[in-house]
């Protein structure tokens, strides 16, 4: 079987027809989760895209791994989703992005070849890949953000698309009154349509490295299809720009109650540029019909690849997981982006479809059991024939809901973590960067927020409060309740992550293994132990025979 | 400068005279200390060989590098004390014993060759092994216990010790009425001498080893000198034999009191082999007298050692640690061996003596500060005139101690763990091996106890109850002190252990880049930012030009 590992970027868990949108029909996304599960309690470990893929591509918790931010090098010799499945027989390979930043000081410290097979495999988190394009070619006084080569950039200048970066001057902006270059950087310009043909977009282009991929590669293979949209800029080609207006924007998602006394770490955010570019009206009015539009044209391409697997046959041997990153606030909360651990955006769309017989009496439900993402590096380890090596990934396998199971136990709370000592908002709130870091504990109900540094807690009640308005984390009546989260937090943090290289099994085979080997340091006279265990230290004692530096006969 | 760091393996912190032994006259350890610094409360990060030395040559704590007990592989890539050493021109070499188990797995996973300056140093922990000996040359059934080589073993054949395993049969054997070999191993032999010559035992070979590094290594060098004594087997040559009695051995520091309802983790130690042997008088009788002959010998080899430093001048120029992996219960709190948290396991010797003048103010003096031994990895970096990398090293330097300074900030509780998964103690108790973890959080008055697996903790109240005879844990009176020893455990379970590859200078550095890259996600307009910084972004609009693949015009 093979395994098509879809992500896309910022991709909202509500902002899908099968999810309840009522307004976007996202009929391919709908087809797989008819086929399929939809899992609708799907967390991140970190509501941001280095650290949350870092996490889901190594099966483990940003703590654990360390990558806790964008561009934080995941360390050499980190275990990944690659190595598992390779040992497995199943090869595993990237299309698009990853966000992954080579720990190059590591492998040079172990003297790593960055152009060796597995110097490659390290560089590209584990993945052998086929394309690699990060999708953010963002260029400015210091230059180019990313400074790999980018393969889509590549390809539009094949395709006649002139200049050093047509992904900034076509696909990603519109043309101004004026005739000038209206950039898809600024959300005033979300409307208008990305000045390039809607097939050399972005999503069209890599469906077709996809398609080819499908044709081409020899399985068994995981294919991790990492589609950059729909995160910003916010810009969509014809005839998505305007196939959604600003009738189909809801109303954000916010309350007063939420700046009267809100939490330090949460005031720094809605207070930040971009929250206050989405706490106007004109600026969603225009976002999110463009937001939309990229999703809608994400779903049309998905049914491009799916059609093809039909045709191909490959549908009846490929299992297929679609999910995100994470979301984004959209103005919901009086925030932008991601970042914090309300659910539009460390919540995210989690769709599993499995060819086999064994997953026929799912197909086309629910799941509503606490998933985290990196849930997944076990799925697919376990899909691919592999028992999960739970010594190194922290996920659990989601297969027993697959085949409708209930585990015989199962985790009772999601955990999520940001590092935020990189941003503007660590130096708004004095503190080091060690503190920078918050934690999230979601138990279904309860939804903490820790912030390290002394802050108190941020805590919903989502039972009776749904929509996260009210923070009840300086409430009294809630002091057992955050006390109980704050328990898990604990128990969390005592977690056995590192022993990654002793596995339950090793584990079982050491013991007693040291006595057979003649360690026996509690014997009072020997008798304690069999004959055998002892032979070696019994016997004729020997006179020492004193051997001369120069010997005394001649 | 260069650094002797000697380490003895199983020392007790109370067995040295200028800690106040009445009987063990140790002036060779008291000499280094009237030169130097006596840090009274210091402690292992894991009372047991393997996890301490882990902890100690990383500078981390045993859940953040994952080698929990003898035999865990430390896993390839982790930065070494060795790795840090070297980037400041330090050389670090080691003498004698780390315990160290490759991380073959990964080596191979990585393809790095076993035989390169790297594969031998990743193998080794970071140190060049000028001698590698891991001092317990067991052997039964099913083989060696130590697959190495042994240049022990080989020094005594050259030396004229016939058979396979000298170590055994004359170093650590005596010889009984019958003229059998009466072995060490044997609780009841260890009043006998060793059958070998004095100076061929080994200590004194590993000394002689150490003063012939001494004057060939070129500096700035860190020795590691790792002696296997005063560890098991409990038997030591003449003269050192019967230089002590029974009637040195000191009563049994035990009560009636500690097993009463005892914790189900230490009741299961109580009641284990080497446990239930400690608590014979007749063992404590004649394993104490040895145990102190083996440490009277350390001491008198240390002699031979500080004055070949002296004679070379080599005292004038290096600075000297002496410690220990961990201690002995020597049927104190009826136990025997480590693994458990009461002070003769946990607490360790640490003297420093640094010859520079800065830290003339403090020598002869005792200082009282709560000492992690991950502090030396610390200290180490900061003596060879490095600053510490926070986010590696996990232990802090002790140079202001020895300066004679209070640092602004200081720890207030030091941790130990211990993971006896591989026990038979873990089959008792019927835990998981993810389970079979311990944690010892100490404030200095109050050391708590934890253990994974749903059980109370223990919990010594050290001012009312120094000799820590009675468990607190389970009463009510002392509720408050066991929250407030869990609120610092939850604090260290979510320390900043794993961005190892982000220092806090290259956070501070990250700050504000990625907009001057180009990365503006937070444009209304534009007009926000300098027009620098979007200037990319503006221009003329270009037209798409079809790019055909057959060109229409001829």
């Amino acid at each position: 079987m093979n395994i098509l590992f879809v992500m896309y970027d910022q991709l909202r868990f509500d902002y899908l027809s099968c999810a309840g949108h009522p307004h976007l029909h996202t009929p391919n996304f709908d087809r797989v989760a008819a086929m399929g599960v939809r899992f609708t309690e799907a967390y991140v470990q970190s509501p941001v895209c280095g650290s949350s893929r870092m996490s889901t591509y190594t099966g483990r918790y940003p703590s654990s791994h360390g990558a806790q931010w964008n561009g934080f090098p995941l360390r050499v010799g980190e275990v990944t989703l690659g190595d598992h499945l390779r040992k497995l027989g199943m090869n595993a390979y990237l299309l698009g992005k990853t966000h992954m930043n080579v720990d190059a000081e590591g492998m040079k410290r172990l003297g790593l070849a960055p152009d060796s097979v597995i110097g490659a495999r390290q560089a590209e988190c584990g993945f052998d890949a086929w394309v690699r394009d990060d999708g953010l070619w963002g260029q400015g006084p210091d230059g180019f953000y990313d400074r790999k080569r980018s393969p889509y950039n590549e390809y539009l200048k094949s395709k006649g698309y002139d200049g050093e970066n047509p992904w900034a001057d076509y696909a990603n902006a519109g043309v101004d009154d004026d005739g000038n270059i209206a950039s898809g950087w600024m959300f005033m310009n979300a409307d208008k349509p990305a000045n390039i043909r809607e097939e050399d977009s972005e999503t069209p282009w890599l469906t077709s490295e996809t398609i080819r991929f499908v044709d081409e590669a020899e399985g068994p293979w995981l294919a991790h299809v990492s589609f950059i949209k729909p995160h910003w800029p916010y810009i969509v080609p014809a005839p998505y720009h305007d196939m959604f207006g600003a009738n189909h924007v809801p109303g954000a998602k916010r309350h007063p109650a939420e700046r009267e006394d809100p939490h330090p770490v949460y005031a720094a955010y809605m207070s930040n540029r971009i929250a206050s570019a989405f706490q106007r009206d004109e600026v969603r009015e225009k976002v999110i019909p463009a937001y939309m539009g990229l999703i809608k044209q994400c779903d049309d391409q998905l049914g491009r690849l799916l059609d093809h697997l039909e045709a191909t046959g490959r549908m009846a041997d490929t299992m297929i997981v679609l999910t995100s990153d994470h979301g984004d606030y959209l103005g919901d909360h009086w925030m932008g982006e991601k970042d914090l651990f309300h659910e539009p955006s460390v919540k995210v769309p989690m769709i599993i479809y499995d060819p086999r017989a064994e997953a026929d009496a799912t197909r086309g439900t629910t799941c509503d059991a606490l998933v985290e993402q990196i849930d997944l590096a076990a799925t697919f380890v376990e899909a691919a024939g592999g028992e999960v090596p739970g010594h190194i990934i922290e996920g659990r396998s989601l297969m027993p809901f697959l085949r409708g199971e209930t585990p015989g136990t199962w985790r009772d709370y999601v955990i999520s973590e940001y590092d935020y000592s990189v941003t503007p908002m660590r130096e708004t709130l004095g503190v080091s960067a060690d503190d920078a870091r918050l934690f999230m504990v979601y138990d279904g109900r309860y939804k903490l927020m820790h912030a390290e540094g002394g802050f108190r807690p941020m805590l919903f009640d989502t039972e009776t409060d749904p929509d996260e308005f009210h923070d009840r984390g300086d409430d009294p009546a809630y002091r057992d309740v955050i006390a109980r989260m704050y328990d898990h937090l604990a128990e969390w943090g005592r977690r056995n992550a590192q022993r990654v290289t002793r596995s339950d099994a090793d584990i079982d085979a050491m013991r007693g293994a040291s006595a057979r080997k003649g360690i026996l340091p509690f014997l009072v006279d020997g008798s304690e132990v069999p004959e055998a265990w002892t032979e070696k230290y019994r016997g004729r004692a020997r006179q020492i025979h004193v051997k001369q530096e120069a010997p005394e006969n001649g």
